[in-house]
Parts: structure tokens; sequence; C-alpha cells
């Protein structure tokens, strides 16, 4: 059988990671060969990298060039060693976040240029385009909303922090429609706010009639 | 008195490294502020990506792609944190080797898409353009010559490592060439066939006329 590769994207709280399991076990059921990749990490270059990002020990803090690069080096790895090969062997690759995320994230939500932005992307994920990507679109209110629910225990911090940020993930949601609709033929938005079984059978819909 | 950015760049064994000492004590005895970077490094994030390019403890080999990205992020950094604010501060701030080195070597030598680079370089550079280049031109046989006699110690394999790469290391040399003819502003050639002495002469009359 043929390998496929499908990307998941959308603002937070919108179950993305859940439904990439979900997904992996009807796609396992129906005999395919299934690999679920995150970034950043992957390889083991990609897990310096992502040392790197989250708990540099230097102590010093990544400008936003530095952090985008990063991940695109992390990217480029991760494509050629671990993606393109399993593509190549038949698998389905589930990737949780990609290139849709740089740009909504970095582009839309922080303002960096979009064109430069595009053109990293595109040296970075090299063959690597994804064939079908699922933007789960989800509200910051009922993202944010499920994040709560999903993190009570969380100190009342938490709300400051997002009330501060709800115009950059506004920002970023806007970002993330606007890359789908320049995109019609690969990204297929699905409503993040209907229930987990709903979204999951719109979902499978979507994927079964793009596979190879 | 004004800062200032000067990058060195050029093939190997041109004494880009001997002339910057030398042009740094000359701009000392004429009472600028001088500092040396060097790329990758020069950061505290940097020389954690230093490590991930030359002594990857991992033992993965790393795509053209990763380590272009790996090298540009190290530059973003470096650029933000050290070499911008030395320049505001009026420090004359030398650098051995700046992105003329990644088109070079990257995109004239290995043949990675000259755009891409462009467009990396850019982003990781930001307001950071030199304000004077000197590119020390030298041929692959003088240029390897001088590296050889330095390193006399050096085993023979050597020899069959340079031989393999000589038409790598012609693209390179003529990768300088046409990007000093497309910034004839910034870029100055001087030759580095000359003896050190004439050499070091050739480069503080330009430098000279150059300073702020």
């Amino acid at each position: 059988m043929k390998g496929m590769f499908i990307t998941f994207e959308g603002p937070e709280g919108g179950g993305k990671s859940t439904q990439i399991k979900l997904l992996a076990k009807r796609l396992k059921a129906a005999g395919r060969r299934v690999m679920i990749t995150r970034e950043p990490g992957g390889t083991p270059t990609g897990e310096l990298i992502r040392d790197v990002l989250q708990h540099n020990k230097s102590g010093e803090a990544l400008l936003p060039e530095t952090e985008l690069l990063l991940f695109e080096a992390s990217r480029a790895q991760l494509v050629r060693k671990v993606i393109l090969p399993a593509i190549q062997k038949g698998v389905v690759v589930l990737c949780d976040r990609f290139f849709d995320s740089t740009t909504a994230y970095q582009g839309y939500g922080r303002g960096m240029d979009l064109k430069g932005i595009d053109t990293m992307n595109r040296v970075a994920a090299g063959r690597a385009v994804p064939g079908l990507t699922i933007l789960i679109d989800v509200s910051h209110s009922t993202g944010f909303g499920r994040l709560r629910r999903r993190n009570h225990a969380m100190k009342t911090g938490h709300d400051r922090i997002e009330r501060e940020n709800r115009s950059f993930h506004q920002r970023v949601r806007r970002g993330f429609i606007r890359i789908a609709r320049e995109n019609p033929g690969r990204i297929k938005v699905v409503d993040g706010s209907r229930d987990l079984k709903a979204l999951e059978a719109d979902i499978w819909k979507i994927v079964k009639r793009c596979l190879p």
C-alpha cells in the first residue's frame, strides 16, 4: 500500500493529539501501517535542538528569529531521516503540527515576515509536502476553556497569561483560516467545537477519501 | 566614535584570521574599540548550536539543510545579542566569515537554492548588514599550499580529501567572486597571494577610507 503524509493543525485546545490517536486506530483497523511524529524532535539531532529550544541550559533568552530557525532545522532533519523514508515504505505518517503552524504562530501571530517563513518552510520540508492537512478550527474561548478544564489544578495565574495573549491567539486562528483558504486542495477545515466522536467521524470521512 | 561592522570572507588559506588580528591592532592604535567574532558560536545559545554542528553527540549525520539552518540560527542570536549592541556602542566589529560564506559554500559549493539561502541570510542577519566586506581571494593551489605548510605534521590522507574537493573549492571561489560583483559597494576584493605585510597594507588602505 502507498504511504501518505497527513498533518494536523489549528489553535490550542482543538483536540489535535486526541484525534490523531483516534485516526491512527482507525487506519490500523483498516490495515494501514501508521506512524505518529511531533515537532521539534523525532531524531537524535532534533532532540538536541529540542533541548536548546525548551530547556536552554545556558539560560539565555532565544530571539524569535533564532527560535524559528531552530524549529526549521529540527524539521529538516525529521523530514529526511524519518518522514520521507516512512512514506516511501508505505506508512501513513501523522504529524502533530507542521509548517502551517510556523506560518500561523511566527508569521500571523508574531508578525514575522511571511515570505521569509514560506521560504524557510520550503527549504526545511523539501519534498515532504503534506498530502492532506486537517485544520481543527476552534475559537479562543472554547479552546482555552478545554485546556483549563484539562489542567483544572492549574494556578489562577494562567488566566492572566491567557487574557494577555488573547489577541495573539486570535491572530493565530485567523492566520490558520487564511492559510486554509490559500490551500483549498490540501487543507480541510473541521469544526473543533463539535464533540469528540462527531469530530472523529468528520475526520475519518475526509481521510478515507484521500487515502492512496 | 561610530561603530562599524566589517566581515572577512574568502576561500581557505587566504589568511583571514591573521589579517583580522593585524587590522584589529591597527584599529586599536588608531583609538578605536574593536571586537572580533566568529561563527558559529559567540553566544551561550550559539555555543550549544556549535556543539550540535561540530560534535553532535548523537552521532547522527547532519543533512545539508539542517546544517544550514543551524548556522543561521546561531547567526540570528549572535547578531542580536552581540554584534548589533556592540556597533551601537561605537565598537568596530570584525567577523571571520558571515553570510557571504553561507552563499558561497552552501549555495555555489553544494548547489543549494541561492534564493532560499539569500532569504535565510536576510532573516538571520536582520539589520546587521556589513558596512564593508574584505574578500581575500586566493587560488586553490596557493590557499591549500599554505594550509599544508601550516599543518605540516598532517597525515598524507589530507591530500586525498583535497584532491576530491578541488572542484568544490573552485566553485566556492567562483561563487565569492560573483557575490563580490553583485555587491561592488560593500565588498572589496584583495589579492590573497600577496605577502602578509603587503596584504595588510592593502586592507588598511580600504578600511581607513570606509571608517565612519
